[in-house]
């Protein structure tokens, strides 16, 4: 197999050694800085040389027909169409970690409907997959498998702010007051959160029709001073450390999904967590404490790989594909 | 859809009442006891009359050429094979929640090959399906897929003596010396744990190829008195309160299964739990903390019948069906 790394930061850089581990050629990688332009992949992300370079210059990558293009480039549709088009186009397969495009048939139905049309006219598949697969769609959906009924699905999921820098940490408004952070929410124009199109992935999975999608926001508010070490700076009582995003989505079933997604400042005893509940006959949970967000996002994706090629051509989403399963190494 | 209840006890009863809800025809059902015999099946269950009755001949009620046969008689292959013989003979598909059937090519295979060529003949299918469906095997299938590399995969699940009465109890070796339970151990000739065929089940689910197979058995001690409500007795410290098998399977690709089941009297603080780690890149894990068994096996077997009907005849195991999905009523 032929792959094309089209985005060569912290994500990529893992699937690419992953990739190799399985056999996989990398043809090359494209990145946007011009200093890493003609080096060698392995060496640039130190598993040594593999004998191919990088290119800031898509088209000249694409012209190396590479069988599959995996693109860790960015997460909303605005930025992907351009260079999924480019990829699809030039005949090649597309597998992503743009949450939008897990489900993106709601969100932006014109330009996914565009992607489907020039996937299919290429004979090629364009797929999203990462973290959300496994943890928020594919095991979620087998959960509900176990119920007789079911009237309410409530995943709660969390990550810490000074897991991702500065940058990050002034996004979700920390060390704002609670004044300042009712401004910005009233008037805040956001694109579709990881939550709604995850939900869109998991109904779309569990074969239940969407009626309506809504996300509302709270601020997550400092109960005791707390340090951010993303900001290097004491947060006081009383002032924001992030924000909770809750989707619901109602559907023709009757069944509520809902989503609530914290990123803040996190207190000593607090870690990452991933818990879902399905509330019916009986209720279930699972919980998964801890995850290494960044290597089962890695992993799913080079899972996800020979069921892209095996399926028909289009846009495709997660739901069209056989369930999630690890590929051993042929051995 | 036209339903046999094969087995009319607690489990059975729930099944039934599910199917009504779910718009099944339930035709009748087999029992055992004399007593039961010739009463409303849903007057037998406390659902309001249905019209169908019960029988305890077998083959009077197979008569009524059901689509489905819902078997919830026996766990092992040595008490199944008849049952199902005459149910295929008949014409009728069966699922089932015996525990060895649930994989079975390994543990009985002649058997096995028996009920598929049967089944192939009569244009029927044989499924069995139940709680290790969902939570040992499914659920374990998809967290596997969130990973690039595996090593091991470990479960651990429990449950309390005391929720199954004295019987189970003393099966347990509940009060029994270490010296008894070592002298039992050595001797005992059990059949195949539910470990085993639920692991035999996993590795077929995700194309791992077996090697070998081995449980063995620990007992649990008390380390201090506690109370068994099933034997309404004080278990003294340093005496057996149950004990764990622990299941191990070795696979051609080098990734070794482990389930450590315990069944066992529990202190206070105790609750029959589900934990898998998957060891890899990246080790990961899920809990189910009080999972109400008694209805995920009902609630999971009512979910697989659709796909057992579109399925190929023969005997199946759940690894040949799609993945495990809720099925919404017809709206």
């Amino acid at each position: 197999m032929r792959v094309l790394m089209y985005g060569i930061g912290s994500v990529g850089s893992t699937i690419t050694r992953m990739l190799v581990e399985r056999g996989a050629s990398i043809v090359g990688a494209v990145a946007q800085t011009e200093a890493k332009n003609g080096k060698d992949v392995g060496e640039l992300i130190g598993i040594g040389r593999l004998g191919s370079r990088v290119y800031t210059d898509p088209d000249e990558a694409l012209a190396l027909k590479p069988d599959v293009v995996v693109m860790s480039i960015a997460s909303y549709m605005e930025d992907m169409l351009e260079p999924i088009r480019r990829c699809v186009t030039a005949g090649c397969n597309v597998i992503s970690l743009s949450e939008e495009l897990l489900y993106s048939w709601n969100t932006s139905p014109g330009e996914t409907a565009q992607i489907d049309a020039l996937a299919k006219e290429h004979g090629v598949r364009v797929l999203c997959t990462g973290h959300q697969d496994g943890y928020w769609v594919s095991l979620v959906s087998v959960l509900m498998g176990t119920c007789f009924s079911i009237e309410e699905v409530l995943g709660k999921c969390s990550w810490n702010v000074d897991d991702f820098g500065a940058e990050l940490a002034h996004d979700q408004r920390v060390g704002s007051t609670a004044e300042d952070f009712a401004a910005w929410n009233a008037t805040a124009e956001r694109p579709p959160t990881f939550g709604r199109t995850s939900l869109h992935a998991l109904a779309a999975m569990t074969g239940l029709d969407v009626v309506e999608s809504t996300t509302s926001t709270r601020p997550e508010i400092a109960q005791a001073p707390i340090y951010c070490k993303a900001l290097d700076e004491k947060i006081p009582a009383g002032k924001v450390i992030g924000f909770t995003d809750i989707d619901e989505v109602t559907t023709r079933q009757g069944i509520m999904l809902r989503l609530e997604m914290t990123g803040k400042v996190y207190g000593d005893s607090e870690s990452d967590s991933n818990t879902w509940e399905v509330r019916g006959e009986p209720t279930v949970r699972i919980h998964s404490a801890a995850l290494a967000t960044h290597f089962t996002t890695c992993g799913t994706l080079v899972n996800r790989i020979p069921q892209l090629l095996d399926a028909e051509p289009g846009y495709l989403s997660i739901d069209r594909l056989p369930a999630l399963r690890f590929q051993a190494a042929a051995g």
